[in-house]
């Protein structure tokens, strides 16, 4: 499929011409000190986007994935005891990679389309008395279902039995497009990826620990060598990286940080409030629903939109592709067949979701859904309409 | 304005990546064989383009205007008629040229939203016994008016008086995009830009002159050496260029003339077609009318939308660039602040157009016309949705 | 270091134009059919350069020590016995990983400037009838010492006993730039990575496992989850991927593939031989000595140069870089300040090489060593010249 | 010839891979005010490169050839008497547009290695009482034979008597690599294209008009259109322009500017200077003379390279393409066949130049001529070595 129309998949994102651009350079030395010279700053730009100002942050040349074998194989032991929760397909994905690396996982299953249940965390946290509870795993952002947890609670469901255990976060379809603080929230280690918030080409594994977590890491003795956090910190400090680096994507991530800040966080999470409230908007004007229960839960990076029994979510999928070439996604897990997912992260403007919702009102009418044609559109314009109107008017009154 | 939405101006047009990769090279020595190799093979394909096979083409390091120049200096001498009607900007902007150099320039004026008038010009080459009339030029796509001229009937009215005059044919904004035919309605010089249907930056002009005008290049006096097409021709021939040619350039006018090929002309000209008419279905649905005055004369690759009094078509474009940075284009003329335009031509997609409908309503609206949001993108969705179903119905059958 | 000037270091290596042009693509949906067109294809041209029918390609979003850390963890299990030499810094780092996994390694030291031990591999080999060595791990090309190794002769080592042991080769800086024959050399696992014959950036970890090798990922025990090759397989069949894949880099290996096809690879072979050759009659005539002990052990990617006493190698590569921004490898573990190393492989020229040996000149002089300018540098020229005429002989006969 | 290769050829320069990034530019509204916001500072910018601060600047979307026609065009009219020496292909060029255009061309021969006779001109001048010749025109680098003029000395032959000529001056191949003065030295019309001090592809004709010229704008009656400057005035003053505008190399422009001055004018003049005396002294290492006859008139940009009459100059490019895919330039007009040329401008190192430098020697060998192999890089190495240290000294006294 080569054409020129945006994707609205949740992740890899749209990449911006700037950051190809960034990322389209020549070898260099990476022993030299140019690369250093490049790694501190974006490192430290990396923490700000985190909101950490006590946490250490690193990069790796891996996935999302990797990251989280990361977090789990530098701070944890074989055995060890963790609590999470499933409720969608990456929640479901990080339980079985913990299981793969010999963790006691203890599993609190979830509704599709609920967060995570801080309160039966709090419960389970409260009657651990011996503390045998290493870690507490949150997904922030389910991109399965299309619901924001939050982390908040989970912090306090933590802090409420006085429980040591840490809390690690995946923020990899959150941070940089949601809100996130890392240090406020009380996280011990967040990941994301290059490849959504951050609006570059997978490849980077980015991560957070906080001070307690890197303690962790002296006596954590699940194997490890390629994701090994030690070699990185020892290399780290003379300007250097255990192997080959990936020059051209930190180059990249420190290029995405500076839009990132430029465009500063606060108008980066309203931006993406406001593209996804207009989704939901169309959607409503179509009188479908949201996976996510409650407004509470709706995620500003994916709408996982439920289909009527008619309409099959792959069919929908597969049609945008085919007539439109525009890519959705699909229903992931329990609710393949039966959903489909507007992504709306990274770069994107109203005039771009503008053309997403349009293209899925054609695909679900061609599909046999009953929709009206431009309803959900007008729904958004509206939206945004109002939206850009209020902000001029807060311009001109600046 | 730096920003990922794709701009529905008529021409430049949004440049597909494939072409921005094949013109980023590293400079080749311009007097090596290669040049010639690259050369030749494009010149052919600018024929295929143009359909012609018996004509000549040329490609000079210029823009349209550059184009224009390079035809009339390089065939006509000083004081010698030209007969050309005048129904839009551009049409105006060669009889300008024309008069600047010194030609004896016979205007027939024209209601603007109308094509050349053939009757006329019949007329006209009819009562002119002595053959003074040395050319007619008629632009085939009047930009700022959005009407397609008839090429046929214009030879043909040449040709009903038996007129010796030459048929000189800007077609900037429709070669590559709308159907033309240089061998087969006898026209004597083409020309057109890089920009535009080729969907290359500017910087290139790409014209074709029959056997009959190549042979006045031997005696038109027109002073003229940057543009002269002698010392094109002599330096052809040793596959050379008189200066420094635009390597880069051509490079990516021959990868666009086989994206053009791949996905063939027949194909291009129905794209331009299907996306025109959903546009054109829109602004009916807003309850505008079109500058053109009459649906044969309707162009495919860009529609001027007369605007209700109360709105003022300088502030739409401003304000679609301002609020949702998206350029449209502006009346032009004795079109100023009265209508605006919606280019669609080069790589453009159904799904790029609706986006731009759905902009332009917002715009509008804000601008206090009034418009139910969604009822243009209802009315081209509906005919996208019906165009695709009728290819796929068509493909099933083949 | 921001400079026109290519690099010298044994990989990442420059990168080609087409490549970079190859792999600077918009995102498209990797679960859309258009990833397993492009996967397919790609895991094919990776057998073709590693010279197997039989195996079983795989890539991976990591590094060449990410592609060891998989080849160990999807084959081995906690104890397992490993028979490995130590020549360099690469081989010792091969060694570490698996002492990290908990291997049980049985290491061959030998000096550096040699290569594997074929002869010490047989005895060890043919005493251990328990059949406790699982597998033999040789580092193909070392790039420390600059040293080839003879991999046929280590399998000849294997067989001479009967023994069952695998055979794990890293050609991370072979493949693709010297001759490696996965089938006809029994080699089990053959890994490399983007970043050098393959002229990428670094980013790919590709390795090969024969049919053998593949068998015992069914029963390794060593734990692994990003890196496991079970998932992988189950995706690929379905043309899809674990996690996220790195679409753009596989097109860009798609794409490198088709360059070194292209070029043949004899070809390619025969021009890292040429260009190293060169380099090495520099160094002759310059009166220093090659790390490697004797010219069968010559690598054609990578030269390793003693220094006199009076010469830092350290110095040598920051002189470099500072006075005329050209980088050149330092020398690694206990040849760190004895030697300094010219990386000479991936897209490189007779003209680039000669600026490399021209700079050396310059540096080592102005370091203090007793160098006659030019006099490597004429060396070398002989060479190519002599090279060149022979080839225009040959293709005049052909 | 696709190789990673720099050219040595006097234009178009080796692109840097950061302009190459500036230019890969999406389409923008060429009518919305970022226009303006680009192409105003960018005039400023290259008024600086050109030293002026009366002048004012216009950038055109054509060549250098494209440059003098705007110059003489809109200054001039029929009939107009300009003085111009011919000492070499390119000055002959201007003299052949001139009389094109149907200007009076007093033309002083000179011998090819010399510059423009000032006394001559002086002479001239003082004869013409009546005041009849209206403009001066020098070519400043006459690329054909690697001869700098002084202009200095022209300007002040015109003043000697009075003489109210102006000065037009072509600066093609030195504005931006040579020092250059166009309001001290007092030039009325310089002229450059982005194709070589400014390191972009060619497609910009950029010249500067002192205050004096741009008055005869008004009156000149030499036809003219595309290059109309009046028409460029106007449009500028609006933040427009008369036709489509080349934005990406504009961009690439304001970019280039950038990196000149960062890295100064006079570091990019004695960069030239170094780079170019180091080729010098290895073409007299070689026993070889230069075209230039001494050493005032040297270009640093473009050396021309007289040839034994035992070696074809033809033969030795065409070699050295054939060879060793490198680009010289040909000796041109009646050096043709009897010297190449060697192109030392724009983005260059001292480590390209070696490489061009050992190229030279091989293929001249090659050709028949009796050069000892390493002995011009020898001398060049010696001096590049020696200019590093006054340097390093310098920088460490500083």
């Amino acid at each position: 499929m080569n054409t020129p129309n945006p994707v609205f998949i949740p992740g890899p994102t749209n990449i911006p011409d700037e950051l190809r651009r960034a990322i389209d350079v020549q070898t260099i030395d990476h022993r030299s000190s140019a690369f250093g010279e490049l790694l501190h700053p974006t490192l430290e730009g990396v923490k700000r986007i985190f909101k950490t100002k006590t946490g250490t942050a690193f990069i790796l040349p891996t996935t999302g994935t990797g990251a989280w074998e990361t977090a789990i194989t530098n701070t944890l032991s074989p055995g060890d005891k963790v609590l999470v929760s499933r409720y969608g397909v990456f929640s479901h994905k990080w339980i079985d990679l913990c299981e793969r690396h010999g963790l006691d996982v203890m599993v609190v299953e979830q509704g599709w389309g609920l967060g995570a249940p801080a309160d039966t965390f709090a419960e389970i946290l409260a009657a651990d008395r011996s503390h045998e509870i290493k870690a507490v795993l949150v997904t922030h952002n389910e991109t399965a279902t299309g619901v924001r947890s939050n982390i908040r609670q989970v912090r306090q469901a933590i802090d409420a039995s006085n429980h040591p255990a840490m809390l690690y976060v995946d923020g990899v379809s959150s941070i940089g497009s949601m809100d996130f603080r890392m240090d406020e929230w009380g996280v011990d280690i967040a990941i994301t990826g290059s490849q959504k918030g951050f609006m570059l080409p997978p490849g980077l594994g980015i991560l957070c620990l906080s001070e307690k977590a890197l303690v962790t890491t002296k006596t954590a003795k699940l194997s490890r060598c390629f994701f090994d956090l030690g070699d990185m910190a020892t290399n780290y400090e003379i300007g250097g990286y255990p192997y080959t680096p990936p020059v051209a994507l930190i180059k990249g991530l420190s290029h995405a940080i500076g839009m990132l800040e430029a465009e500063t966080l606060p108008a980066v999470f309203a931006r993406h409030y406001r593209i996804a409230e207009g989704v939901r908007r169309a959607v409503s004007a179509w009188g479908f629903d949201l996976c996510a229960k409650d407004s509470h839960l709706y995620s500003d990076t994916v709408s996982t939109i439920l289909l009527p029994e008619s309409v099959d979510g792959n069919a929908v999928v597969a049609h945008a592709a085919d007539a439109y070439q525009v890519a959705f996604g699909a229903g992931l897990g329990q609710l393949a067949g039966k959903a489909f997912r507007i992504g709306h992260l990274g770069q994107l403007t109203d005039v771009m979701a503008l053309s997403g919702i349009a293209t899925a009102e054609m695909v679900l009418s061609d599909m046999g859904a009953s929709i009206q044609m431009g309803s959900g559109v007008a729904a958004a314009q509206e939206f945004y309409r109002s939206s850009h109107a209020a902000n001029a008017r807060m311009k001109r009154a600046a």
